[in-house]
């Protein structure tokens, strides 16, 4: 899968922003059963459902503070916009905890793309700039607001919603999900950029375009 | 919200199935507390997370069993599919209970298109005819298979996925979730036809379209 | 212990589906903390609550859909029914996603026994015949109906029930649980055919019958 | 129902602890959303999941403490046994809490007869006496041992379990579960005491006895 | 009680702030069974765990969207902190939804005292400034670190922990929990300012201290 | 560290106690997935959140029973009290199943001091003796009683409790906690005794006294 970007360099950043960081979500994860359970990243480790516990004996005070969220994101991408998740992908003590925040920074005029995290309700708190924020009901109504610096909102789990910068420069938000793993469905790529594709016919009759309505944006996400 | 249809009566019938069937979706439910407690949906009936209790004393062994699933649902909308849902808006036994049951007809190439639920996990049979099943992760990997009579599939909670009537006549599949009510994020109608609507530049920007694109989809699924 | 069986072959193939497919059962698991987590089966897997995931990188698309319901299940046993089960146990994909799905076969007059699910609660709908529902709540009251083709029902967690085929010819049931793994407590085993045997004291004073009965139940279940 | 005693009087004590007492039960009931919320009994209140809270003005440090389990209870009927509930119906601070305990009072050669708790696991411990307790797994197992004073038993959630006194004087035990209402499926009563009956034909085929036994044994639970 | 403050008006501001906002905590609350419960704080609204529903006809997008911790908290207190709290009790979007948001403010040199959250896990980010962050395990280990701004912290569900400004100038920071009402148990208060008082012969023994150490304590926190 | 007693020999019974028994706690555990999954303590286990499961065919039924509560505690130390556990740590089979229970014997005048379970909510029946029984809600209300044999209590989970033996005689309870490892913070050692210190400064802040104060009783608890 190719992304066209302004610069393809940027675009990989991007791309790896995505691949890389499990991104964000919102939901009750099952309870911790100790006071922490450090995820073990280790090569030959096992996998279950969230992570198996590094042991008590090597864990130390740095295990709990995660210095990822600490740099503005790379925005020069098709989007405008750069997800740095502090999830248990990168951030392991979050293992068992069932919480997980992330940096979201805009270039202006940017826009997180319409998504949905299919394990979290999401917060979050504007830092710095001036933020559209919109999401649909199951019932199809839109609800959105301009927020500015200090402004609060809240996303129910699994619900379709975006953030765009409307301000003048930069912006920057902070948020929560009470998943240490929320996922996040990018819905351009999930529709038309997946491996492999959605059938055409799928989509065209979904959203009532032509064929080629739908190659074209397939190509846009494609090289 | 007008949706075209080749036939509006049809249409119409498509549309009150959306509106009036909380749809599908799968997820944990709170556990229940007591044996049951059936939905009291009487109008000066308060709201609380799910639905209060009808009064113990008023609950009859018809609360528990449900004819609604009898029929073959109308597939004669733009989509060619119909769901009919087993959950506890029709079903109000299932409140507390954390299960529902959904029956989805099909024309002959009808799809069920592209949706979420955003609180349940799917699973679903093939009862009749053959079907495409396809679901996209959140790593953007799509895993689809025909599935005959009798033929079971599985969706991971908050994942976008289908169904397509690809036989030869009409099908109906069985399908089941974790969640009294697992909502459904329907994605021509979440992105395209929301009340009111996703700004345009927010697509455009999304699916990195013309305006003139999404104000096309959009006429689609308005009057 | 020997189940007497109008033919021992097909007491055997009964005993068969008990002993392999762990059975039914509805409840509300621990949610998912990744979109999947393939249940690994291999010898040398460690055991967790659930199961260990496959690693991700062998997962297939044909992990997620599953062929057992296809076949109607074998009744040529003392009760003249017969459970598929579609869990964990056999559709490793279910594994973290809090939800299953069996198919239940009778021949005519035959009964699915008396039996509760200790991690789930189950609904189901009737796909084929004419089948009595009922079960009994903790205040003893008994909740039944006699079900045709399309009629759905809902049997809250943990308490009693049983389906009968009052129909002239076969019936089939399609039923769902809110857990990976409902397990079920089927009651004449439970009572009268575990290794080793509750004691027979208990079991008098408990249905206030003479010893010779409980021997009697305990010898149809034995060999 | 009438179920014969060796006194109808302290039959009837057994009863009422029956039907007044929700009984037992253990289970994950869904987490507490402030410190308390001390259920409100009154007659016009409400019906939901549990209990609705009585105002937090008129909570008094009263409702945090329960006198219920003080007394000896009557063991004076057919089974010489009687547990006394402390749980959510007589003890409403626990609305919420996911706990609860019940004594349980044996005379000698006493059984708290076969049954099961649909919403909790149990476990307990031994006060004064000697006491056989055995629970039977989804697999037919049955486990079983004689504990003294100290020992502590634990029965996972929704398997069937009896305790039997075994000892030369009266014995007595505290047992605790996971739900503020795990309520208990007594099986005699389940299976033969219910209001309806369960029909004759499910309980001969389903135990493999005649009509005859099953009538004897509804006689023993009626009037 | 009465808190002795550099000034009372300040102390007041600190109380307030203390009582109205139900504070910070973290944990898994049950899930939602809709899209939203937008907490209903009406007069006459009954009491359930949580908060009912405001009816969905009166809900509005500004429901979803809180403007409260716009502004800088008041930290001229005893501790010279001040937390803003974005949770259910505030911001009644939350209700169901599972997670909350705090802002903390500090005086250089200000201390957010001992506390924990019985209900929910916390995570953080330090917005600007330098805060040690601190928390104590249940073996008794200490973990800390001083943090700058972008950096992350996660402290594990009902730990003891606080922040300090180590800075020179204010600090501020964003804090978010698994629960909409995490609850605090803020130490000092809780052991020498309850009302009534824990005994002073229960703190003695407990502190190792002589009675005249826990009423000079007790003094300084009240009036 | 080392804590001060009437006699080395027995704190370092309690100090045994406090890091060997990980206590007391009470929460909403994940459900399980199976019947049991009884816990694997082998050294060369892998660790995840609870305990892995020994093998099946490794069971028997001695695990699912425990003699550790059969002993008086030795309540030879500092506070005159001494916590039995019964939690997953010392009866593995407790482990997927949620719920512990403790025993708790007092020395005349013996205080349990002030502590909390970050993921339990514990009740608790007293089995002989006057205890008095306390906790304080985050709102700093203090509630309490003096209980008698039989007489029970319940502290939400995460408020600060403690028990005094306020009889002539010795005391001993039975405590239960909705947690296989419900985690005790028991105060005195989290403030004052954790490894490394909480500063100085912090605690002189916090509890408004001079740092010679803070001092002292730190000496109190090390060596």
């Amino acid at each position: 899968m190719k992304i066209p970007s302004r610069s393809h360099v940027h675009m990989l950043s991007y791309l790896v922003v995505l691949l890389l960081l499990p991104l964000l979500a919102s939901s009750a994860d099952p309870d911790p059963l100790q006071d922490f359970c450090v995820a073990d990243k280790s090569a030959n480790s096992i996998s279950v459902n969230g992570f198996p516990c590094k042991p008590a004996s090597k864990v130390t005070s740095d295990d709990f503070f995660f210095d990822g969220l600490t740099k503005v994101g790379d925005t020069s991408n098709i989007f405008g916009s750069n997800v740095t998740g502090g999830n248990v992908d990168n951030f392991p003590a979050l293992n068992t905890l069932g919480i997980s925040m992330n940096r979201v920074d805009f270039a202006p005029g940017g826009v997180n793309p319409p998504h949905s995290h299919p394990r979290a309700t999401e917060s979050g708190v504007v830092i710095d700039g001036q933020v559209l924020v919109g999401f649909v009901t199951t019932g199809n109504v839109y609800h959105s607001k301009v927020l500015n610096a200090g402004q609060m909102f809240v996303i129910p789990r699994g619900l379709v919603h975006f953030q765009k910068n409307v301000g003048v420069g930069k912006a920057f938000i902070i948020t929560a999900f009470n998943s240490q793993l929320p996922g996040a469905v990018v819905l351009p790529f999930t529709l038309f950029a997946s491996t492999p594709s959605i059938p055409d016919d799928v989509l065209t009759r979904a959203f009532q375009v032509e064929e080629k309505v739908v190659e074209s944006i397939k190509s846009k996400f494609s090289s």
